[in-house]
């Protein structure tokens, strides 16, 4: 069942021990949302928390992690935030799949998987819902919820740059400015600052940079030996994909990540004149219109595996007429 | 004389004739609110325009070139955006210092050269002050009129990602956003994207870039050869300053460029801690707590440059008391 905002609101205000789930490869909008939503429940004197994940990295880790349920918990409902599918939920969250009481979401491919769905495809970032979610409860934005928002919708619109950034997202920011958050040190952290192993990365990636197609075509590599060298982690690899793409001219970017058990990954970041989705289909992946993805299994050399990407990016890049323009 | 928004709206509303006076080496904020002002005012029935800006780049000639005045236009009422003082005026504007009408300006330091001066040093950007006042006049916010403050305002804050973002700010781009402008595209633009000139200059700073005092403090050249074989111009060097201070753990960034008559620039970017204007005092140029300058005569060669500049990074850094830390 689809709700609005004030029954979401209704459902949560006459519950109690509620647990509330993040999804796989937690990212700022997942833990921002959870962490606040769990702040502004115990602020209304209920038992909250959020389970445990186990893949949560230290750049959001103090979002969620004051938030984790002690021993012996026991959850009477179920709420997931910024998880598009029951695919996405942690592995200690998988028997729950079917038990989900509440989903709030804004993936449009969200199938609405909860018994209750509040799912709003048009907002930038999960965390504008949980805020209308938290005002419609009541609930204060104090300096600790607010910054849980500002980290949520901050880092799913690349700091309100991309144009999935709406009016309410700017407006919610603007809530959470007011309310006490120092958004330009949040945005220093989380935007500008680069790890030594970050830097070291992008230095390989400007360095080792392949422009093939007359430079609409770029492509970057991520050999297994640079990585562990410069000791980057998740976090630090976090969106390196989008580097190809920010250059001039350039309508497809391609980055293959040679992975720790041999396999490579491909990322694919399209302007918005070619399908990156139909590009990794074409090498079993898959996608969204900007932005996609493919793996090759242990065996297929990055070689292999950048020839397969370069020919189905100059076929679909071809076929989208934008060769003449 | 200090006047209100509804004031400095009232003055302008009984004008005509009016003449919009932007800054030297123009920026997205002076020139959107140029532009912005001059197209509201145009919208009320007034002559108004923009007066030639000599130093105008491509990336915001669309904002104010068309605002352009024709031929024997005799102003009545002279206004400046974003000027912080009359030794900012262009060139074509220097005789009237005297003769300022209305000054609507942001920067803190601003001594109201004015007739009459509406300044508010808490804005973000100086388009959050103009689109005040054209909302006082009643102006009707077109798609054209909100493009040249979503431009003026988000360049002046880092697409909303510096501290001198406020909720004004982003409520103001919020009300553009909803107006029709294209905040994704516009971004991409103004914020993604690397001209190749941009890219390979970006390559050679990652490449030369020198850390010292523990990487404290880190330095980049841009040699001259460089910058003219890469072919970049001042829009492709804007900003380029703060990459030096993205790396983690880096207090001081000083990027000293050579110049086209042999004299070398200096600007030095600082985090908190440390006060860049005293270290650019030391080596006879100046500025702000974060952001500095200073510049060196031809015959000052770059490794003499880079000695001053050092010495007196490590100088300050010491005395900051950061050492310790």
């Amino acid at each position: 069942m689809n709700v609005t905002v004030a029954e979401a609101a209704a459902l949560l205000k006459k519950a109690d021990d509620i647990l509330i789930l993040s999804h796989r490869r937690p990212d700022g909008d997942t833990s921002g949302c959870a962490g606040a939503l769990c702040r502004g429940l115990q602020q209304l004197g209920k038992n909250a928390y959020v389970l445990q994940n186990p893949e949560i990295t230290k750049r959001y880790a103090g979002l969620i992690v004051p938030c984790y349920p002690p021993a012996g918990f026991q959850a009477n409902m179920l709420v997931t935030v910024d998880v598009a599918d029951t695919n996405m939920l942690t592995g200690n969250a998988e028997a729950w799949a079917e038990q989900i009481d509440l989903v709030i979401d804004h993936h449009r491919s969200n199938p609405g998987f909860g018994a209750s769905n509040l799912i709003r495809p048009t907002a930038g970032g999960c965390g504008e819902i949980v805020y209308d979610v938290l005002m419609a409860m009541g609930v204060q934005l104090t300096a600790d919820i607010a910054r849980c928002i500002y980290v949520a919708v901050s880092t799913d619109t690349g700091c309100f740059k991309f144009s999935n950034t709406v009016p309410h997202t700017l407006r919610v920011a603007a809530a959470c400015l007011e309310a006490g958050v120092d958004g330009g040190e949040i945005n220093r952290a989380l935007f500008e600052v680069k790890s030594w192993p970050r830097f070291e990365m992008e230095r390989i990636i400007f360095d080792t940079m392949e422009f093939v197609h007359d430079r609409k075509i770029a492509l970057a590599t991520l050999r297994r030996a640079d990585i562990d060298r410069t000791g980057a982690d998740m976090d630090d690899l976090d969106s390196i994909a989008s580097l190809t793409r920010q250059i001039e001219g350039v309508q497809v970017g391609i980055t293959l990540t040679e992975n720790k058990d041999g396999s490579v990954k491909a990322s694919v970041r399209t302007t918005k004149e070619v399908d990156a989705s139909v590009i990794c289909r074409k090498c079993g992946g898959g996608g969204h219109l900007r932005a996609g993805g493919a793996s090759f299994p242990a065996g297929v050399s990055l070689q292999q595996a950048r020839a397969r990407l370069l020919e189905a990016a100059e076929s679909v890049y071809r076929k989208s007429g934008m060769e003449a323009s």
